[in-house]
């Protein structure tokens, strides 16, 4: 890289066609603030990818960038919410010489989540600085819904997760995944207000889970045998609700308000695993063995 | 720091009172995301400091999270606007003792500066990470005036500036400046539409006064005589023009049309240090010395 004016100009040049194509957008890159048109209610979230920490030095910098951008919009999917815009902050090694690219696949993985870049600030850091990208992401609730808190799930309820869990990063799915926004709409727009409680299980599905129970005050019930899991961890379901990096949605409606709904075949599967009873805490259900305290297990990022 | 789950019971206490002082904030941090009520245009920046690059390892904690949360409220005053919420995202060196200060700090000028930390995202760097922190921050154009661009000076302007520049660094304030939220709601009310364009300099006077020619399609002409400035560059404006990290803000208006204003001494000064007229380029005009381009003048944060 040049030098950041050199990258400011490339990222004005690129950034030219925002305002046609997302009419929201009213002022793109290039001034001191962006200006964008934001529904009355605004979902908000920022997250990084750190080098060494969220991805090694090989991954492709197509697969960072996403990595990145996806991340944010499943907690905007966790709220039901759609994605509106984002802004990235990117501090890069010393002589870097893949800054276009990295703003190029930022932008493209922007634009297919309908969240467009519309601001950044981009430094380089001191020797020895890993390579970070910190992505904030604004989103408007489902209009029909609001926002879906992880606080309001109730005795009663039944457990569901959509997709499969377990495996992600020796699959290589932690930078590939799919982030859930629609699945999510589906479930706002089906369910309405009996869609209770919603999280995103990046941390882990024991963890999570264990973070809807005490945030709701209610007691989770997990049943092992119920869990979809991915070929890297069958048979195998502690080991999947501890691995983290799944970015799929677990979401919690009253039994037997799930029934009737014929989700399309295209969105991701949404499967049972559990329910919701008075009480507190998280526990796995394992046949033949004794139940598993879920409130500790899965990642910590520090 | 025990751990990221610890930092975030820490934070969440810490926001619990978030919604009683600013209404507008609807959920704080603790689920995935944040929720606020947003005007319907919305001002949206995100800057960041890191450790060697924008400030030393002995800076203050309290001025790291001061000049992190300003620079951001900085680029939300040079649209003329008011800043709302702002989020966090920090990337901590292993085994960094100060977390919990840093954040309470971030907490502190956020509230401050009326832009409460509504969300964040801490990670942990590997060894040799150096202390980063990305504030992005949110915020209302004046209602009525609207954003101030960079990119509407005209010819016939005159150029002001807020306070006086130079020698921010060695000073230390770039560190330790009052964002100009103040004078740009002002400056906003006090000429309305006469407020044609803004920018603020904190990449040094003269660099960023050639972004308002270059966007505008003008030409600047900058009197050294007048620009106002600090005892640490007395008598030299060639050096201050180019020192940037003065988050001072510089804008233009119809010639004639502050002088019947009568700014409140609260406020930082207004000084008018030059000129808009037809063409390209930005000029230092120097009494006695050959005119000096600004366009390359002052900082590139590479």
């Amino acid at each position: 890289m040049a030098s950041e004016s050199d990258l400011h100009r490339h990222i004005f040049a690129r950034s030219a066609d925002l305002a046609r194509t997302f009419p929201h957008v009213l002022i793109g890159p290039g001034d001191d603030c962006a200006v964008v048109a934001s529904s009355p209610t605004l979902l908000l979230t920022v997250d990084h990818v750190v080098e060494h920490r969220h991805f090694t030095s090989d991954l492709p910098i197509d697969l960072i960038a996403r990595k990145a951008i996806a991340r944010s919009a499943s907690d905007i999917a966790a709220m039901a919410g759609s994605p509106a815009w984002s802004l990235a902050a990117a501090i890069l090694p010393p002589d870097y010489p893949h800054a276009d690219a990295l703003f190029d696949a930022c932008d493209r993985w922007a634009r297919a989540l309908n969240a467009p870049l519309v601001g950044g600030d981009v430094a380089t850091g001191p020797p020895g600085s890993p390579l970070s990208l910190s992505i904030t992401m604004g989103g408007s609730p489902n209009p029909h819904r609001g926002p879906v808190l992880r606080s309001t799930a109730r005795p009663g309820d039944d457990v569901f997760i959509t997709g499969r869990i377990g495996g992600s990063l020796p699959s290589g799915r932690h930078a590939a995944f799919s982030p859930r926004v629609a699945e999510a709409a589906y479930l706002a727009h089906a369910l309405g207000h009996a869609l209770h409680a919603m999280i995103d299980i990046s941390d882990g599905l024991g963890r999570d889970a264990a973070r809807v129970a005490a945030a709701s005050g209610v007691r989770l019930e997990i049943d092992a045998s119920l869990i979809p899991l991915h070929p890297e961890r069958a048979g195998d379901p502690r080991a999947a609700v501890a691995d983290g990096e799944d970015y799929e949605l677990l979401f919690t409606a009253p039994a037997g308000s799930f029934h009737t709904l014929r989700p399309p075949a295209s969105l991701a599967p949404f499967t049972r695993i559990g329910r919701v009873t008075q009480g507190q805490g998280c526990t796995l259900l394992i046949a033949g063995a004794p139940p598993m305290d879920l409130s500790s297990a899965g990642w910590d990022h520090t």
